[in-house]
C-alpha cells in the first residue's frame, strides 16, 4: 500500500491487515516514530471532524503537522493542487492527507509525487478513511461480514461515504440493501431500495447517512424526512436486539435520527469517531513504513 | 477541582492552592506530564491573546493542542455546542478550553462530559482564567488580600471580567469600588461608585476595564473617555507610591490609559500576561492530575 | 546577528556564515534546541509558503510553534504592532516571525523588544530569508558569486525580491542585469535592462520574478508575458549548458515560464523550496544561540 486513494484498490486481505493493526494500535501495541517525519494536512474543504482526526492520529504517531486549510477557489488563483503538494513535498512533507472537491485528479498526483498520499474525501467521490472506520466498527461488533445484513440510508446519490462503503461491505460478503427518497437513489450502486420499516427489521447493522442541508435547502423537506425515512424511537424498538446504529456525523439530530437516540445503547456513533483516530493511525502508520524501510537509500529521511 | 466555569465555585482556599502552584511553576518546580494527553481549544470567539497564553500554557505542560476556530453562527449548522464538544472527547481531548458567547451553556456540559471544561470567556457571564491572573498579579505584589483597596473602572455593565473579580476581590476580603458612566454600571455587582479622581487615591490597585469599541461605536464616548474617566498623567502622578495599574488587554491606547502610562513602573499590564501563563498552566495541571490519578479505572490513559 | 531585518545589514562574512551553517544542517550537523523555546509567526499578510517553510524549519530545531494570522486591517482595531508583538513576547515567544505591509515598521520595533525579530516580508520592502535562500541556492550551483552573471527578471518595481537580491548579488560580485516591461522598471535599483533574449545568452542564473497577478489585473498583460519578456521553450534552448532557472514561486505556469520548463533539469524552483527550510533553520539557530549563550543572566530561559 503505497497511498491510500480508494477503496476499488483494496483487496479484503488489506483491509483485514489494517484491522488487525488497528486491534494492536487500541491495546496500546505500537510505538511512535523514530524519526521525524511529516504529515502535511491540506483541506481544501472544510472539516473539522476528520481534520482534528487525523491530527490525533497523527501526533499519537509523533509525525509533526503541516496545517493548510483553505477553500478551493482561492487556492487555484495561479497555483494548481499539483504545485501546492508538491511544494509541500519540497519542504518536507512525509505524506499528504488531502480533502479537495474535485473527483478524479488524485491520480495524477500519485503519479507525480514520490510521498504517499491519503484521500481525505474527494466530492462526492470517496471518502475512503471514513469507510474504513465504519467497517472497522461493525468488524469489532460482529468479527465478520459474511451474510451480514447492512442497510445504508439517505442521499445515496449525494453521498461519498455510500458509494465506497457499498463498495467494500459486498467485497467482505455483506448483503447490503438501501432507504432513499425515489430522487437521492442511483442505481449505479444499487437497485436494491426497501422502506425504512423493512430496514429496521431487516438490518444487522443500519448506517444512516448525513442529510447535506447545504445541498438540499428545502427545510419541509429535512423536516418531513424523519417520519419517512429516518430512524423514529418507534422504529429503533423494532430492530433486532443485537443490531447496531451507525452515521458518519456531524448529525442533524431529529432528521436523519430522533434526537433521544444518538447516545442509545446500540449507537455506536461516538464509538465511530475513537475508531476514526484508531484506523487513521493504522493507515498512516502502514504507509509510512513503507517509507521507512527505504530510508537507507533516501537520504532524506537519515538526518531529520 | 474538575471543571473551572465559574469564579463562584471557587473557595478561598482553592484559590490559594492555585496560587501556590503557580509560583512553584514560575520556580520551575513542576513537571511536563508523564503521558500524551490532547487539550482542544474552541475558540467560537476569537482571542488572540487568551487563545496563545493557553497554547503556551498547554505545551509547557507538553500537552498535544487541538485547535478548533469558528463563529459561533457556523458552528450551529446542525450542530450543537455538545456534539462539538463531544466529538472532541471521542477523538481523545482529554480537557477543554471552551470560549464561546452563550452565558449559561456550560453548566449542561460539565455534566455530560467525562473530561474537565475550562471556562475561557463565555458572553458577558464570565472569565476565570482572566480573573485568576488578575488576582495572582495582586497576590505577587501585596501578599494578601485583606482590607486591600481596589478600584475596578470601566463598563462594569458589559464586562465579564469586572463581575468574577469583583465577586472574588470581596470574597478574599478586598475593599472594591467602581468607577463608570452612569450608562455602564450595573447595580447587581455593586452600588459604590465613586470618580476617577476619588479613585486614584483611593485605590491600591486600579483594575482597567478594555472599552468594548465594538459596542459603543460612538466616537466621541471614547474620546472623551480618557479625560472623563481613563488614566491620565495626571491622575497617575496622584497615585499611592506603591499602587498598581492592571489591563486585561487589549489596551485601546489613550482611551482607558494615556498612552505613555502602558509601560509605566506601575502598570503591570504585560506582567499580567506572563501571569497569564503561569496561571494557565496551574489550572491545567490541577485538572489533569485529577485525570491522571483516576487513569487505572480508565483504559483511555492507559496506552496513549 | 541579532535580528534579521535587511539585507543591507548583512556583510558578506555574515552570508557566507549562513551558508557554512545551511551546509552543515544539510548534512545533518545539526541538533535541536536543549531547552523548550516558542517561535511567534506573525503572518499578516497570508503566505502559505513562507509561512510553511518557517514552521518546518521551527520544528526540525525543536521550537514550539505560535500562530497567529490576520489581515491587516482587522490587528490594528485598538492594537497596535508593537502591542501585539509585545504581548507575544511576554506570554513567551523567544523569537518573532513577522509579515505585514507596512515597510519600515521593524526598525521601531527591534528597539523595544528584547527578542529576535526576522522579517518575513515587509510590503514591497523586504524579504531577506527569500533571498538568502535564492543566494544559497545559487552558492551550491556556482560556489561563488564574483563575475557570475545574473538576471533578474519580472516586476521589479514591486517586488521586494528584487530589491533585496540585487543589492546582495552585487554585493558579493555578481554582474546583475534586468528584464522588464517599461511600466515596471525602478531606476533606484538599475539602469542595466536588457532584452529578454539578450538575457538567456548572458545568464549563468536567470530569476524569474512572480507576476502579482493580484496588482496587474489586466488579463492581455499577462498572456501576453510569457511571449515577450517569459521564458518560453525556444529562449531556455538558448541558455549556456550550465545555467540555471530560479523562480520564488508560486508560479504562474504558462506566464513567468512555460509550462514544461517548470520541473526542467535546469529549474532549481522546487530545490529552492528545500533549501528554503534548511536557510530558515540557520537563521533561527544563529539568532537563539544568540539568545542562549545569554542565559544566566535571563531567569525566562532557566526552567522552561
Amino acid at each position: 500500500m503505497r497511498h491510500l486513494i480508494s477503496m476499488k484498490h483494496m483487496s479484503n486481505v488489506a483491509i483485514y491487515q489494517l484491522f488487525h493493526k488497528a486491534e494492536q494500535i487500541q491495546k496500546g501495541q505500537y510505538r511512535k516514530l523514530d524519526k521525524q517525519m511529516f504529515a502535511a494536512n491540506l483541506f481544501l474543504e472544510p472539516s473539522t471532524r476528520t481534520k482534528n482526526s487525523f491530527i490525533v492520529a497523527e501526533r499519537k504517531l509523533g509525525l509533526e503537522v503541516l496545517d493548510f486549510t483553505e477553500q478551493g477557489s482561492s487556492l487555484l488563483k495561479g497555483e494548481s493542487l499539483y504545485d501546492t503538494a508538491r511544494t509541500f513535498e519540497s519542504i518536507g512533507a512525509d505524506v499528504i492527507v488531502l480533502r479537495q472537491e474535485q473527483e478524479g485528479v488524485l491520480a495524477h498526483l500519485t503519479e507525480k509525487l514520490q510521498i504517499p498520499i491519503i484521500n481525505a474525501g474527494d466530492g462526492s467521490g470517496e471518502h475512503p478513511t471514513q469507510c474504513l472506520l465504519d467497517l472497522y466498527t461493525i468488524f469489532q461488533e460482529f468479527h465478520s461480514f459474511k451474510g451480514l445484513k447492512v442497510v445504508i440510508a439517505g442521499d445515496i446519490r449525494h453521498s461519498r461515504v455510500a458509494r465506497s462503503n457499498a463498495h467494500a461491505l459486498r467485497q467482505l460478503g455483506a448483503d447490503v440493501a438501501f432507504v432513499s427518497p425515489e430522487a437521492w437513489r442511483d442505481d449505479t450502486i444499487s437497485e436494491n431500495y426497501i422502506s425504512v420499516d423493512e430496514a429496521v427489521e431487516f438490518a444487522d447493522v443500519m448506517m444512516l447517512l448525513r442529510i447535506q442541508r447545504e445541498r438540499h435547502s428545502d427545510k419541509d423537506t429535512t423536516q418531513e424526512y424523519l417520519q419517512s425515512y429516518g430512524l423514529t424511537v418507534e422504529r429503533e424498538r423494532k430492530m433486532k436486539e443485537h443490531a447496531i446504529v451507525l452515521h458518519p456525523a456531524p448529525v442533524n439530530r431529529g432528521v436523519e435520527i430522533a434526537d433521544e437516540l444518538v447516545e442509545a445503547p446500540r449507537s455506536r456513533i461516538f464509538k465511530q469517531m475513537e475508531n476514526g483516530v484508531t484506523i487513521r493511525m493504522a493507515i498512516l502508520s502502514t504507509l509510512l513504513e513503507g517509507e521507512i524501510r527505504n530510508e537507507n537509500s533516501d537520504q532524506k529521511y537519515q538526518n531529520a
